[in-house]
């Protein structure tokens, strides 16, 4: 009964046990800690030393400091927070905390340093929390990297049941960055409908976690819920009610309640599939529109197109993608561009007499270029779906941005194709997979994607797989996507929490973290969670989550 | 594009779209409907015409008007109620509706009559409502019969947003009664924690369904929430926390709410297996406890087994199963006896002392003969997992209940040993499935009962495959179960609903119902189930929800 396996099991069970620095999500890159008790004085403050300091860094700076007295979240060990009352008899309070900006420039708000280029974007910070009680110092180059540091003071602290916030390891000093610029989580609202209310309570949680994009599946073939100007009979026809609906101040109220908290919104309007629901303003337009049985022209119903070879809707498409990238302040946007049904257009006669000759290819290379150069006018840079670089001849632009969805195979042939990709893949990122398969009359469906994807599948993927060097240079980061076929505000939270968290820690900290050390900090990341009102799901039962370790295959 | 399989599948979508009694959930045994629109009146009453009715009758009928007021929910068709503007213009109101006893004996309450013997439980009741407005007429020959009928009279109808709740199908005339009796819900509140709250909201919707039983697996090797009085040491050493119990007055208190919504409560206490956490408080009764490596002594951590050779372990075991059940009204009690691990006892030298010469088989006889003659002696029946029939050897009173769990295919087994049985099949009823593995350091871990089950694969269970018509009389019924490794309340609805109800109108309405024509229906009540509070997931997009039979395979 003694295999070595084990031993090494519980040798590790036992250093998370006692190391409450396991709340930290993401793990910082470089993290020292002690072993002295500190209090967090009922005086408690947050000073902000920056000069004209912007003011979504004080309302970040007044978040964090609610939520230090409110998450009351009791350590994850047997006998929760008795286990250290004895420890924290007689610790020191800590008084303060100041956040200081390197450089003398006038800061630019969160808002303005969320949407800056990925290249140049600024989240780094130092935090050094003295264990004497002196005050701690939070410092960064950029407000982000303040807010960013922020995140990580609110995961040191844990409560116990007499009104006590208190760490057992200080001194605490953290050097902290991200390993990938682009850390991602995205949210399809076209299948389903999801209220601002949903939206702007996953924005926190991505937040939390130093997620820093939300790729806005905003309208599909079964709804367009966005109000777009200059096109407003799409959502008017195309929403599935007057009410769920996106105006242009809820999305300027999403995208400003996002960039308060570090995260750019990219949205996509996908094209030239995935488009049926504009035939029901705008039915010139879109080839097959519902055509039936649908399995011959769409990945799932209804099926439609936009009709690609058509200079009035390839003019009709560029006006769209224009006015619908003005209502963003992101520098990108995404064209879509997944899953084209060749067969749509085969059977649409005004297609095939548009294309007057030329190809398929060519007409595709035409209608992307037209929408492409519109989002360039604008100032964007255009997002792809990797099928563009794939399996389509399209001339795209050298900084475009290729999302890779189908399979992580495909990563490779894209990086050599030199284009920049975000991590996107079906068999380790999606969260819809194993939930059965949607289809109707369907008795023996199950999910396309099959299995389900866990926490530890996702964490233990290798963003530089079979890259050069050079190749692995063209990875942005990657992200956990959520498609509603099956979802809605019922179980938004349950299907993303903790799991889409595990991509944010493999894109922040980098990837090779031991998954083993890793989930006594996402049990407790779960548990935070729920304490800020986002429904995170139990990854083990609770005996598992006191016991760091004990649930291991080996232990 | 014209084949036969899609032409069927538009037909048969039409007839779904222009049918609202789709919203009737389980279906009705005999349903006959008109087409004439029907509103209920701004007056609208329910008056009991019956003597002494119980009080519970009464408080059922206040829910039920309560109810029509509350729903609002909105026909499911493209354009909601505005598709039925037209059709309920100058229709006819109806101002009552009466419920009416068969028999003339003084009437037993809805809590009196939700726990008689299955075999004798009177659940059927008939509905008539005239399309003239005069008064509508629910007649059963119990007070339960009547709170079935009344469930049925509230997905009758719909709303408008003009205030108008109608129907477009009136007359409506229903004769009802459950092809089986046994009709479940199992709940786990050992690997996770449920508050009284999420238990009474699960009755609740339970009830909405006519499930008829709850199994509440309430105990197990992880923790101990039941207060059970002379033994509440199991619980003070055992729950979660001090708050994560069940109080005698909060079972009273699940047990009068459940009974008053015609649900019987069938507790389990699983042994000898499964029993882990008694070790905390008798470590003198629990061999192997959290004996390492867990997956040498047990299906999941943390190992321990009741000494079931030992005397005095016999003798706590009996006097605890029949305090337990005496906390319970139910005239059911489960003793358990899954997956109980031979290499425990093996290992363990006191049980190998207590053995004294006996097989383990034949002490597990023994055991077990205390636990039941305990049970009988207070008057219930007990209830067996299937290895104490299948697998071992064990002497049991012909009325015992099996339930199947481990796969559909050992139905057959357990008929034809002559016991009466309950489909519990894995391989059909687990709610658990495809949500990965929960094991800890297990990347590659998936779900061990893979794929997740969906509706529509319980939905075409076949209760009596592979049985004689003598065995056939054997099945009382089925459920489905949740094993909450992987929930908690964050996920009960979601993971629950609307799946659970696919096994309620199987059992209740009986099998090889159309799947294509149950999905509107189903969609219908998950809308209804989220009017009501209880967060059933979307299905499907909201598209095909709008559009019967679309988004089939075959559409």
């Amino acid at each position: 009964m003694l295999n070595p396996t084990r031993t090494f099991a519980i040798l590790i069970s036992l250093s998370a046990a006692i190391n409450p620095a396991s709340a930290l999500w993401p793990l910082p890159k470089q993290l020292s800690t002690g072993t002295t008790a500190l209090k967090l004085s009922s005086h408690f403050d947050i000073r902000i030393t920056v000069r004209d300091a912007p003011r979504d860094l004080q309302e970040a700076v007044d978040r964090t400091k609610s939520r230090l007295q409110k998450d009351k979240l009791e350590r994850l060990v047997v006998g929760r927070s008795s286990a250290d009352a004895r420890a924290i008899q007689g610790a020191r309070s800590i008084g303060l905390l100041t956040l200081a900006l390197d450089g003398s420039a006038k800061p630019r708000s969160i808002a303005q340093e969320a949407v800056v280029d990925l290249g140049s974007r600024s989240e780094g910070y130092t935090l050094h929390v003295p264990s004497d009680g002196s005050t701690a110092v939070l410092r960064a180059n950029s407000t982000l990297g303040l807010f960013r540091g922020l995140t990580t003071f609110e995961q040191l602290w844990y409560d116990d049941l007499h009104g006590a916030t208190y760490t057992l390891e200080a001194p605490i000093d953290i050097a902290d960055a991200p390993a990938y610029p682009y850390r991602g989580f995205m949210l399809d609202t076209a299948r389903n409908f999801f209220p601002v209310s949903d939206i702007k309570r996953t924005l926190d949680a991505m937040s939390w976690v130093k997620i820093n994009t939300l790729h806005w599946h905003v309208v599909d073939s079964q709804s367009f819920p966005l109000v777009v100007p200059g096109f407003t009979e799409l959502s008017a026809k195309g929403a599935y009610s007057p009410s769920s609906v996106y105006s242009p101040s809820d999305v300027r109220d999403i995208v400003s309640y996002a960039a308060a908290r570090g995260i750019d919104v990219l949205a996509e309007i996908d094209t030239p599939g995935h488009t049926s629901v504009i035939s029901k303003a705008h039915p010139e337009h879109v080839a097959c529109a519902e055509a039936k049985p649908w399995a011959q022209f769409a990945n799932e119903p209804p099926a439609g197109q936009l009709r690609l070879a058509s200079p009035a809707t390839i003019d009709f498409t560029a006006k769209l993608i224009k006015a619908a990238s003005s209502l963003f302040t992101s520098k990108l946007f995404s064209t879509g561009g997944d899953e084209i049904n060749a067969n749509c257009y085969t059977q649409d006669a005004q297609t095939q007499t548009d294309l007057a000759g030329r190809t398929f290819e060519q007409a595709l290379d035409t209608f992307t270029q037209a929408t492409h150069s519109a989002l360039r006018d604008n100032g964007k840079t255009p997002v792809v779906w990797e099928e563009m670089v794939l399996e389509h001849n399209v001339t795209l632009s050298n900084n475009t941005v290729v999302m890779v969805w189908i399979s992580s195979d495909h990563v490779a042939a894209v990086a050599q194709k030199g284009y920049r990709l975000v991590h996107a893949a079906s068999d380790f990122f999606y969260l819809d997979c194993g939930g059965g398969g949607w289809v109707g009359d369907f008795p023996s469906g199950n999910s396309w994607c099959d299995p389900f994807k866990t926490w530890q599948k996702s964490y233990s993927f290798n963003p530089t797989a079979n890259l050069t060097d050079d190749q692995a240079k063209l990875v942005l980061g990657g992200q956990h996507l959520l498609w509603t076929e099956q979802s809605g505000p019922q179980n938004l939270d349950p299907v993303a929490w903790p799991r889409a968290a595990s991509s944010a820690e493999l894109f922040w900290t980098g990837p090779g973290q031991d998954i083993e050390k890793a989930l006594p900090r996402l049990h407790d990341l779960a548990y935070r969670f729920n304490a800020r009102g986002v429904r995170a799901i139990a990854l083990q039962p609770q005996w598992c989550a006191l016991r760091p370790g004990a649930c291991d295959l080996t232990a």
